[in-house]
């Protein structure tokens, strides 16, 4: 089954660019309330997960014993840009695990912007593990390592306990078995597992509504849920679509990203998930698409979510000048199947 | 029509990611001999035919007034990393029209290599019009405005004599008639005009071969193909696919890519002219394309040839830590493709 063109990218009169995409809702009973394109096939969900992968060090009590605040939870389920807030965070969660940045096992990456990569230069530093996207997450699995008196070296493989957890919480939330031949090796040398999109959008109405979980993992879900949507800066950073959004809409909704165009999300007060991706990895479409469906499903916004959405949903495409040469818009085809299926 | 799957990105042992492309190979002769997808889509070339943009500097008698030297000529030609010798020779090339940077009218842009970016930090600098990857056309554009003798302000616009000249270079080669409701605003603020794939492909083969033109043209395309060939660090720069297959190919090849998944490219031992584009903009896809292409063309290749083609064809993909996680790789759909209608 081909998946539709689902964004598209103008120039002038035309269209430059067509992304295709597969999108799912799903309720927090397990019901399928919209599939576009092709919602079985199995998706890597990347670091759209991450609040899932956060949950064992909440839910075993771990978070609490290393005294974890709102802003270093939200860390925990970040993807952010390397900005100085990111940075002296994660190495805060890791002295509080009483490890340091040579305990990490997720590479180094360069901050996202060229303010913080200057700022770097001119104090003439290199980036170390503590500037990778995903330093907060390793900072919390090696927090849950040292909380559950395993080694923390080799915490990355997917026989380490901590991984092993993690594979319990997945396979719990999305309802499906996942085995190692849907395992691939994240960008962060974690394992990340391919389950139907379907599934995600399963997991991620769970996770907003609580349905069906037992007290702890509920309590552990609605204290990740609150750290990311009251400390939205930590989950992402400047000028950031799960920065902005979950800002703007005070804790209406959860979004997070992911590599290749993944886009998770939930909503509380519908009782729905949502798991999209753009078929081709790109970020600007899975933005554009996640945009559309939360302006379909919220049509109640106040100024702020609505520019915000806007902003995210329907993006110009500017010159080097900062002339306005085209945008990036959801297709009408898109638009109007998201109307038909959701309303 | 749709067009297919050309590149596929796997993690593992799935398929992460998929892209989709179309592809026109065309003869000197103006026969379209291998046409994937819908090769009459409108397709804006972007800086894939810089090089053509270039040809009424050298067809006038500019270049050889300005004392434009290869790599000067090739810099007019360039999509560039921004990266010293790029910088300094655009300023070069503006010194010798007399101009400065501050006659640029391309806007800023930051190197494209973090080493680059921290140089510039280090130096106290921001990037100005030199640092922009079209410095070398701009600094062209003014050159050619200055031996004609008409003012260089405004020399970006649609009207603008110089933007006049290469619309007319771009409806020869295409054989396709160029009107405004075609003609967008490129990133660095010139005319972009959108034609037919299988028309691009048809300027390329012409380019290649200099079939059809009269003795000034056929001179100037045959310069500014040397120039690039001879020179081809100056096109792109370090870790580029244009630099690294043309120095490989040894003058077999000129290949140019654009923004938005676009690449062209002139085979003049086989009088054709290749013009592709991956749908959604994606480099990685459109430099999997071409190298595909590449392969099944010239399947007579030495060593150096052989693998400059495999790392751009199928490259790795990697963790932080240098892992390879998965690949990039054309569809066997794509290649199959190639190969029936190429052999």
């Amino acid at each position: 089954m081909s998946n539709p063109i689902t964004v598209e990218v103008s120039r002038g009169d035309l269209v430059e660019s067509r992304h295709h995409g597969f999108l799912s809702v799903v309720t927090s009973a397990g019901k399928e309330i919209c599939a576009i394109g092709d919602t079985t096939t199995r998706v890597f969900p990347r670091s759209a997960i991450k609040v899932l992968q956060a949950l064992p060090l909440v839910e075993s009590g771990a978070a609490d014993a290393l005294d974890f605040d709102d802003a270093e939870l939200a860390l925990a389920c970040a993807s952010h840009n390397g900005e100085n807030v990111h940075v002296k965070t994660a190495r805060i969660m890791l002295m509080k695990a009483g490890l340091t940045e040579d305990d990490l096992e997720c590479g180094t990456q360069w901050p996202s912007r060229v303010e913080d990569i200057a700022e770097l230069v001119r104090a003439d530093e290199t980036p170390t593990g503590l500037h990778n996207n995903c330093s907060g997450k390793h900072a919390a699995f090696l927090g849950l390592a040292r909380t559950l008196g395993v080694q923390t070296k080799g915490y990355v493989d997917a026989s380490h306990p901590v991984q092993q957890e993690i594979k319990t919480v997945i396979e719990a939330f999305t309802c499906e078995e996942v085995t190692q031949d849907v395992c691939g090796i994240d960008g962060c040398s974690i394992p990340t597992y391919a389950v139907p999109l379907k599934g995600w959008a399963r997991a991620f109405a769970v996770f907003g509504t609580g349905e069906g979980l037992d007290e702890d993992r509920l309590a552990a879900c609605d204290r990740l849920f609150e750290a990311c949507v009251s400390e939205p800066f930590m989950v992402a950073g400047s000028d950031r679509f799960c920065t902005d959004v979950m800002s703007a809409f005070e804790g209406r909704v959860f979004v997070k990203t992911g590599a290749e165009g993944v886009f998770c999300a939930s909503i509380p007060e519908l009782e729905l998930g949502i798991a999209l991706k753009a078929e081709d990895g790109a970020t600007r479409a899975s933005e554009a698409m996640m945009g559309a469906v939360l302006e379909v499903l919220l049509p109640d916004r106040n100024e702020a979510q609505f520019d915000v959405l806007q902003r995210y949903t329907n993006p110009p495409i500017k010159t080097r000048r900062d002339v306005v040469a085209g945008e990036i818009r959801p297709t009408a085809e898109f638009v109007t199947a998201l109307h038909e299926q959701l309303s």
